[in-house]
Parts: C-alpha cells; sequence; structure tokens
C-alpha cells in the first residue's frame, strides 16, 4: 500500500503523477527530451540505459515498463533486455553502448565514480559529448524516477501482462501523450 | 576539468545546463515548482532538505548552493544550515520538519528503506501527505542534480564567496529566472 493516499488503480510511477500534476509535467518533458527527443543514440539504446540503471536500483515497476519499451522499440527482443540487466558485458549490443553503460552504472552509485578513462573509452568508441552528457542525465534521472517510486511505495500492476500492454504504446505515443490520459481524469 | 566540452566560466550544474539548454528547461522547471512554488512548507525548508540531501550525497556545489539559498530564506542563519548538514536532531527546527529530513535520508540511500513508521511518525507531528510527498520527490531529485553535477565533473566556483552573492538572488528570483541569463548567453 502506498505511503501517501494516490488514485487507486495507477500503478508505479502513475498514481504519483496522477496525485501531483504540477511537477508530472516536468517528470515527463524531462523524460520525453531524454529518451525520445533527437539523439544520435537510438530509441531503444536510450531505454536500454534506463533499464540498466532501474534495475541496479533494484524498482521493479521502473525497470519492467523501461524494458518492456526497450523490447519494443527493438523487435521485441526480450531476450538482449534482459541480457542487459544480468551481465552487459555479454550481450549483444555496440562497444559504444557497452561503454556509455558502465558510465551509467557508475553514476548510478555515485558521479564521482566516473573516471577520465571511461570517459575516454567511451569517445574511443564513438562516443560524442552529447551522448557522453545524456547518458549521464538519463542514469542520474532514474536515479530520481525510481525514488520516487520506492519512497512512496507505490503498488505494482496486479497483472505482469500490464507491462507488455503499455511498452508498445509508450514505444509509439511517447511519455507525455501516454500519460495524458490518467493525468486528466485525476486534473485539480 | 569537467569529462566534455562545457562551456567555460559556469561552475555546477550552470554548465551542464547551458551545454543543453533543452533539458535544463524541466530541470529548473522542476526545482522551480519544488522549492518556491505554493506549499505549506516554507522554501527555507525545503532548501534545507535539499541541502540535507546534498550534503549526503557529498556533492559540493550543490549543497553549498542549496545551502547558501536556505539561509537567505532564513535570515542568514548559515549556523543553522550547517547544524542541519553535521546533525539535524540537534537543530533548531520543527519536529516535522526533523521527521520529513528523517525521510528524505533515507530517499537518498534507497526510497525502499522509507516504513510506514517513518511516514506515521511525519503525520504526527502534522505533516500532510502533499509535504510527505514533496519531500520524498526533492530528496529523489537531489539524487539526480547530484548526480549530473558530479558524473560531468563540473567545475567548483573560483572563489568560495560565489555562493553568498549568488545565493540570495535564487532565493529572491527563483531558478528559471536566475537561470535565464546563462542560458540565453548559451542558447543554440
Amino acid at each position: 500500500m502506498p505511503h501517501i493516499a494516490l488514485p487507486p488503480g495507477l500503478p508505479g510511477i502513475r498514481g504519483a503523477m496522477a496525485f501531483r500534476p504540477e511537477t508530472a509535467r516536468p517528470l515527463n518533458a524531462l523524460v520525453e527530451i531524454l529518451l525520445t527527443g533527437p539523439s544520435t543514440l537510438s530509441k531503444g539504446e536510450r531505454e536500454l540505459i534506463a533499464t540498466y540503471v532501474s534495475s541496479r536500483n533494484c524498482t521493479q515497476y521502473c525497470h519492467n515498463i523501461h524494458g518492456a519499451i526497450a523490447a519494443a522499440h527493438l523487435g521485441g527482443n526480450e531476450a538482449l533486455v534482459k541480457q542487459v540487466k544480468t551481465d552487459f558485458t555479454q550481450a549483444e549490443i555496440s562497444p559504444k553502448l557497452k561503454a556509455l553503460l558502465t558510465i551509467a552504472g557508475k553514476v548510478q552509485q555515485d558521479g564521482k565514480l566516473v573516471t577520465t578513462a571511461d570517459v575516454e573509452a567511451a569517445r574511443k568508441e564513438g562516443a560524442t559529448d552529447l551522448e557522453i552528457h545524456d547518458t549521464v542525465l538519463i542514469a542520474a534521472a532514474f536515479c530520481m524516477y525510481n525514488r520516487y517510486v520506492d519512497g512512496l511505495a507505490t503498488t505494482l500492476p496486479a497483472d505482469e501482462s500490464f507491462y507488455r500492454e503499455r511498452g508498445p504504446v509508450v514505444a509509439r505515443n511517447g511519455y507525455v501523450a501516454a500519460s495524458e490520459e490518467y493525468l486528466a481524469a485525476h486534473r485539480r
């Protein structure tokens, strides 16, 4: 049961966002730019970074939903998403994404752990400054979303199929559009 | 030296925001609502939560600048800000704020550590659901801002007086307005 009276029937961050639409707006705008905006990283790659960080934070709702969105962007490749969560060094992803995931994993723990060598390794694999910036900010942002979801003890979906159904919708429509339905229903 | 080519002369999060104005917008909008928007928590109290979390994350730029903004809201009481960083249980703040800082400290570590007892303790001191929500989100958001600032290895101000000068400006004008100057100068 959530720690505060969140609107019922909305699992994870959705209940928290419906409770406080004023903060939901910038929270959605940020994730929309980072994960779906113009970028030389594919949407699938960016969702894998978000999924990996959420998985390391053990935030079940976030790593399941972003894993489902990642899979939707990656032609339904759920095995790849699982491999990234378990051990990305063995996953069939580019060396550049592996170097960026190393940086993301350090940011998840503490930003100060990122070294010049980590950044040089990513650059050697072709990462640009903007890609490195966005990787750091995606990882940092999911340390926020994860703590927001966990700190309020938000509920999990009653049925695991929620993620598989919702993933492709968000992948197709983006975060702002996909949130409008429930935010509109709870507008204050 | 920062890990990527950030605009020079802008310490902490300011350089990162000037580098990527697209993400600076929602980042500033979020902190503006949380720390300066309508609330039954005073601006000083909310800045103390932000300062405390940044201090626990050992993010020097953030705990110094938010400490200075907090002090500006609290009649220049720098000793109180220092006491909150060192041991808030002994600080001259309300029992409600102490209960909220306990929750914030747990969110800083891991949102799942917040217990029903923590939330009940805050409620007993008069905390509302909205105050508890905002405390969790402020703490979560500063886990993002702190990692963003640290993960890019942003620079510190050359002179410590930066914080004392800047604190009252942000306290007076808010985050969005205070950022406009350097964002405008680096608009892409």
